[in-house]
């Protein structure tokens, strides 16, 4: 269903898996003339159906529109295939979606500098049926003006997820690991507290609850951290490293006594006492950063 | 600045270190006569001066009201403190809250129902100064009878936060260790980001924002698993155990690359490819309760 308009302007789409054909359909779906190429060129049915055009080679493709949208398995896979058509990517936008290092991000852009192609490595926080939803973040990175000029097109894929963050290149792909790393951290901890209480018949529907007016209140720390983080110093207005460890112990007793996993309480427990060998132990929980910039032990 | 008045029932509380005193003070403030008790007598004279009596041994606090408080440094304590006076108690209400293990407080159950006492062990999830403020949570398990015959008074410690949970006198503990657990995977997940994002000189207060953000989104997560979980059957309506571990293989090699802490990516990723190995690659995240389930490898 897609209303071709004058009035878009023209994106070219590059791999159509799962991803780059969610990509392409919203674009489609918000009126681009959607040109679009895979290595495998049936992936491009449906969208060809739809309204897309299918180009014949990955230059005529990147050669069709202004912003060309890149979304492969890896990096290698990019520069498979655009390293040839360095000259015809000069002067067009190129947005790379596909997952990355910051590092990855970063060689990516000096290697686009070189073509003199404007570069924005994006990072996407959301499956592919949620491309074009509200429940779609997308974070891109690099210069500025690139991403405004391109803006009400990227918006096709998530209208109120559309996030800008920097300059540096790297920052997508930062945020990305950053903003997953909280989400494991919130849905581990939700687990062992279900495991748990599962050990006393507790349904983890009925945990859900006062799980989440617990999550929702963590913001509250999360915030007062951040600003103690920044600052370097860690003054304990609430809870000292020492009180949270004495609690750790107590979550490290539980699950040995109930025999469920310990893995993770044992990881918090060392992280603290570590913090508190460090001096920390009449500190805030903020002092704790300084654990894990630390490479591992 | 205590009201005393007649209509409030009379309380006593046993006890006085920092969260003692401030749960004897919370009662005072709310017009309760307040009888109070502790090993060592000087802690008692703030509350004494704010209209407290002071009992003259523990049995005469004991005997002074129909609802006893204790809180202490732990069972040991609780146990060297009241067993001598289990015939005080008998036709009494005891509320503990010191911090336990679950099986402790179902101990301590049995014994209380021995010596005739009605029992409530209680968790309390806040800090002292926030006792009797809308940030105190409270949690309470054991029989309900007894628990709502004293609603009432245990609101003076917190009165949207006064928390009934169940009959099972474990809960309270497990409620607690397991709210503490999700509380600790937040903010060491916020630390991994702040970690990896402060590596490109990104304050940890403009990482705060976004990282509410997808705390606040997490709560939905929370809410599809725990259904799943209580269902026994994972099926994949988003990512799957292993888009996952994709994304958590790029976070290891990301911490690894920019030198900061690689504990807790390396744990999600091992917890996630044992779910895999399991036969649950295909699963929902939901799936990984049964990682928790078990005892550590
Ligand atoms: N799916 C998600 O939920 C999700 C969420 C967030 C981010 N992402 C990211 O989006 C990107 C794409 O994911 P996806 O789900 O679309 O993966 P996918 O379904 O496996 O598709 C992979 C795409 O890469 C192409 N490709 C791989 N190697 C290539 C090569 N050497 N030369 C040319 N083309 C190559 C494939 O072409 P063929 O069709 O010819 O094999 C296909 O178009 C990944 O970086 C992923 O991390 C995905
Ligand atoms: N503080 C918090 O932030 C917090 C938060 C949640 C839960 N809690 C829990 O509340 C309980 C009390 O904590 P707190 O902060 O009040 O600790 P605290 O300041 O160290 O006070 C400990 C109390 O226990 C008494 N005590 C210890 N051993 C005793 C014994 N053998 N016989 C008689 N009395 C004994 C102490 O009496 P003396 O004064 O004579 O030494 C004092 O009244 C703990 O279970 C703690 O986990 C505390």
């Amino acid at each position: 269903m897609s209303t071709l308009s004058a009035s878009q302007s023209p994106v070219t789409v590059v791999g159509l898996g799962l991803m780059g054909q969610a990509l392409a359909a919203a674009f489609l779906a918000n009126g681009h003339p959607t040109t679009v190429w895979n290595r495998s060129a049936a992936k491009a049915d449906a969208l060809v159906a739809d309204g897309a055009t299918l180009a014949d080679s990955i230059r005529s493709a990147v050669e069709a529109s202004p912003l060309v949208v890149v979304c492969v398995s890896d990096y290698d896979a990019v520069h498979e295939l655009l390293d040839p058509v360095g000259a015809s990517l000069a002067g067009r936008t190129l947005v790379n979606l596909t997952t990355a290092s910051s590092t990855q991000a970063r060689e990516t852009a000096e290697w686009a500098t070189k073509i003199d192609s404007a570069y924005l490595d994006g990072a996407i926080l959301a499956l592919p049926q949620a491309i074009g939803t509200a429940d779609a973040t997308l974070l891109y990175s690099g210069p500025k003006a690139a991403f405004e000029e391109h803006q009400a097109a990227l918006q096709a894929l998530g209208e109120t997820g559309t996030v800008y963050l920097d300059e540096d290149h790297g920052l997508s792909a930062l945020y990305d690991m950053s903003i997953l790393s909280i989400m494991w951290g919130v849905l581990n901890g939700f687990m062992q507290g279900a495991a748990l209480l599962g050990t006393a018949n507790v349904k983890a529907t009925t945990f859900a609850t006062l799980a989440n007016t617990a999550i929702n209140v963590t913001t509250d720390y999360v915030s007062a951290f951040a600003q103690q983080i920044d600052e370097g110093r860690y003054p304990a207005t609430d809870a000292t490293v020492a009180i949270h460890m004495g609690g750790m112990e107590h979550l490290v007793q539980e699950t040995v006594a109930l025999g469920v996993n310990t893995e993770l309480p044992n990881l918090f427990l060392d992280l603290a006492r570590r913090a508190a060998a460090d001096g920390h132990a009449n500190d805030s929980y903020a002092a704790m950063i300084e654990q894990f910039r630390k490479p591992s032990i």
